[in-house]
C-alpha cells in the first residue's frame, strides 16, 4: 500500500513474474488474458501493447522461468569444472523441491514441452534450445567425470546425457502428477543410485 | 462409403476412438467440442446427450486409452509370473514406439497428469488409479525378480517400482518433447542399462 491507501501498482517486471507463476500453475491453454489481468492487476490493453497478446506474454514468461528458475537449478553444473559431485548436487537439490508446495507444479518447461510444442514452432524452438542447453551441461559434466576417472570411461557421455535429461523430465512429470510425494522421492533416490552405480560405488 | 455414395456414419465406438486420438494429439484444454465434431463427424447435440459435454467425453476417452493403448503396452507385465525378462520386454517395446509417428504424441495419461490433474479431482483420480496399477505391476515383477534371484535381493522393490514409474513418465515426456528421436532412444537405452545393472549384468 502507498501512503495514499491505494494498492501499489505492480511494475512490468513484477507482473511478468506473476504471469509466469500463473502459467506454471495452470499451463498455457487453460490460462486466459482475463486470468492474467485478475492475477497481476495489469491493464488488459497494456498487456496487449507490451506483449502483443497471450502468446507473446507466455514466451516472455518462459524466458523468465528459464533464467530465474532453471538457471538457479542448473547453477551447480554451470560453475567451474563440474563433474560427478556437481551431477549429484544437481539431482540431490530436487529432494527439497519435491516436498515444497511448488514441487507439485513440476517444471514449466517440461509441462510446456508436452502441452504446447506440437502446436507452436516458436515455443517448440524455445523448449528445444532449453533442453539442448541442459543436455550440454549434463554431457560436459559426464565427460569431465570420465576424464577424472570418477565414472567408468567406457560409458558413452552422449547416452549418459540423454539418460540424465530424460531423468529430469521424468522427475518433473512425476512431481506434477497426483501421486504421494514419497513415490517421487523414491524415483529421485533411484536416479541418484544410478549415478552411484556409474561411479562404481554400489553393486546394486 | 455405403452403396448410396454417402460417407458411412461412424458408430459411437469409432467416434470415441477418434476423439481419444484427438485428445492424445492436442491435449484437453486446446480441444473444443467443435474440434471433436469436425474430427469425428458426430452430431454436436448427440455428443452432449451421450457424454454430458467435453469433460465427460474426455473421461471416457481416457478410459478407452487406458484399456486399449496402455493395456497393450502393459501386457508383458500382466501375464503369468512376470519378472526381470518381462520388465525388460516392457521397456524394450518402446524402441519401436519412439520412432513411430505416434511416438511424438507421448502418452495421453502422462500428458493429462501434467495438464489436467491439478484442475480436476475426477481426472486426477483416474490418473492416480492408472499410475497405481502400473506401479503395482512393476513392483510385483521386481519383487518376483528378487525372489528368483534375477536381481539383487537387497534392492528395495518399492523404490524400484517408484523408479520405474518415473522412468515411464520420463520416456513419454521426452518422446513428446521436440527433440531428435536418437536422444529419446539414448534415454531408453540408459533405462534398459539400469535394469541390466540391477541384474549385475553390467559394471557400468
Amino acid at each position: 500500500m502507498t501512503r495514499t491507501g491505494r494498492p501499489r501498482k505492480a511494475n512490468p517486471g513484477e507482473q511478468l513474474a506473476k504471469a509466469m507463476n500463473l502459467f506454471w500453475r495452470k499451463g498455457y491453454f487453460d490460462t486466459s488474458i482475463d486470468d492474467v489481468v485478475a492475477e497481476t492487476g495489469a491493464n488488459r490493453f497494456g498487456l496487449y501493447a507490451r506483449y502483443g497478446g497471450k502468446r507473446g506474454l507466455f514466451d516472455k514468461a518462459l524466458q523468465l522461468y528459464r533464467v530465474e528458475v532453471m538457471g538457479r537449478f542448473l547453477a551447480p553444473l554451470a560453475g567451474t569444472d563440474p563433474s560427478l559431485p556437481e551431477l549429484q548436487s544437481f539431482f540431490a537439490q530436487f529432494a527439497d523441491f519435491i516436498d515444497d508446495p511448488r514441487g507439485h507444479l513440476g517444471c514449466l518447461m517440461c509441462t510446456t514441452a508436452s502441452e504446447v510444442s506440437a502446436h507452436d514452432p516458436l515455443i517448440a524452438g524455445r523448449i528445444r534450445a532449453h533442453l539442448a542447453d541442459m543436455r550440454r551441461l549434463l554431457r560436459d559434466a559426464a565427460a569431465r567425470a570420465m576424464a577424472k576417472g570418477e565414472i567408468a570411461a567406457d560409458v558413452d557421455s552422449d547416452e549418459t546425457a540423454d539418460y540424465l535429461v530424460g531423468a529430469v523430465l521424468g522427475l518433473m512429470s512425476y512431481a506434477r502428477s497426483p501421486v504421494p510425494r514419497d513415490q517421487v522421492q523414491g524415483y529421485l533416490r533411484g536416479v541418484l543410485r544410478t549415478l552411484d552405480r556409474l561411479a562404481g560405488r554400489s553393486d546394486r
